[in-house]
């Protein structure tokens, strides 16, 4: 590859030190969600990467060029940032909801660990946000009250065995499980297989809730129980939600219940604990 | 308590309507991480609730409450928010990093279940923010970049049982462990029997991170080995992170190495992945 003793070269010269990589959180959508450190960020770039779907939120502003791909492979767009920051580029790699949570921040620094050595002078940064969890967690009331986990569905970059594994395992903790990226067009299955993995471990009665496209205008929320849910109904946008054996409802006249976690475990679980709610702890 | 009948009159009467309570996650410290979002709730409220630390760090607008109390029952803080949002009131609440982790949110929702079922009425609202897990993997690198759960180490609401069997299961499942409160001056001992427990399960050569006040003037990231690092340096301010087995360092000269789990697990993960490091950053 020829770029990359350009870049050398020029990481050596003047430039260099202006050059520079913020993964940039951009939050699950809305403005309110993102930081200011997040906006300044791509104020300054020179140029913003990412994921057509996640550029496409940016105005941006005169002079930048903003590089839209397709949802393809994250190490072609993490190098292509850490090229352009090599000849003194400011540059914005833009992910939804927090850049370390199954996103393009991870993708960045195996490029940088597999890429020349040069790489590793570069000025990298990774500005957090909010993850699409706990926005999810908030819009519901306080699901994530007590210990929890956090997998990534889709078997694209590890075997489902390693995920099987966990999810058993995470069951056995009794963690609220919040699984990211639960089913696609091209993964519907997966889904399906560990609702029946859970099924084996958790009372039917386990609060479980479908948070889609949460803080966008076509946001959903579904409430259900694991013996009972249609897990085919989740999709790419979907955050899902398996309570703890303590996750309950709190009901409301007129309006969605409120879906919270205790912040104490007693010493043995009352079985029934997520079952209907109506009693006080 | 005559506030109880006191509240639910007026909470029939015409200023109801605009009593609301919202749960407001401030991030970590600094202003670049409050969304805009819990900004402007903080700029509206008529009163601020929270724990002294976190009243302390908001300049109060001109006619607004300032509500500071100790370290103490949450549960108190929360039926106060509660009982002036029943008198119309807009009352904010306020914690470090996200409500929804470990914070105030659960509490909100824990008072309102026990309550009186007016309460249910109110405009309750959690607004998310960057909780620290999020800022301290941000400051490494992408730690966080696989499966990963979230522990709170006090057992103050929960048996130490149920903490230790946690921590056994969240080893044997590969995650990346994220430890919330892990000590304190009342609690020094929990993080040495759980440091004992993951050595016992995980390979010595484990990265570990004792990431300290991430985002305050006197941030310190201190990287280590779980058979080495010595598990009394965490105190309430530190979010411990310990590696999952593919968690490794890039190195860098003359600065600290990043810290990141790689996207993808092989079918069986190298047992030296965690290599060395005996630097502080």
């Amino acid at each position: 590859m020829s770029a990359v003793s350009d870049f050398r070269s020029r990481a050596e010269g003047p430039r260099a030190s202006t050059g520079r990589v913020e993964v940039v959180g951009l939050g699950p959508g809305p403005e309110r969600w993102l930081t200011p450190e997040a906006s300044e960020a791509l104020e300054q770039a020179s140029d913003v990467i990412g994921y057509r779907a996640y550029t496409a939120r940016i105005a941006p502003r005169a002079g930048q060029t903003v590089h839209g791909s397709d949802n393809g492979d994250e190490l072609v767009r993490a190098r292509h940032a850490l090229e352009l920051a090599s000849t003194g580029r400011r540059v914005a790699v833009v992910s939804g909801g927090d850049p370390g949570v199954f996103a393009m921040a991870s993708a960045v620094f195996e490029a940088i660990e597999r890429g020349p050595l040069a790489w590793r002078a570069l000025d990298v940064r990774v500005l957090p946000g909010v993850t699409a969890m706990l926005a999810a967690a908030a819009r519901l009331g306080a699901p994530l009250g007590n210990d929890f986990c956090t997998i990534n569905l889709s078997d694209n970059l590890k075997q489902w065995s390693v995920i099987e594994s966990r999810l058993s395992l995470a069951a056995q903790a009794d963690f609220v499980i919040a699984l990211y990226n639960p089913a696609s067009s091209a993964r519907p299955e997966q889904v399906h297989r560990a609702f029946a993995i859970l099924r084996g471990l958790r009372a039917a009665s386990t609060v479980v809730v479908f948070a889609k496209a949460i803080g966008r205008p076509d946001e959903q929320v579904v409430l259900g129980t694991l013996g009972e849910a249609d897990p085919g109904q989740a999709d790419m946008r979907t955050l899902l939600l398996i309570g703890a054996s303590r996750t309950r409802l709190i009901e409301r006249t007129g309006q969605a219940p409120w879906v919270y976690t205790p912040r104490y475990v007693e010493p043995s679980p009352a079985p029934s604990a997520a079952a209907r709610f109506d009693e006080t702890p």
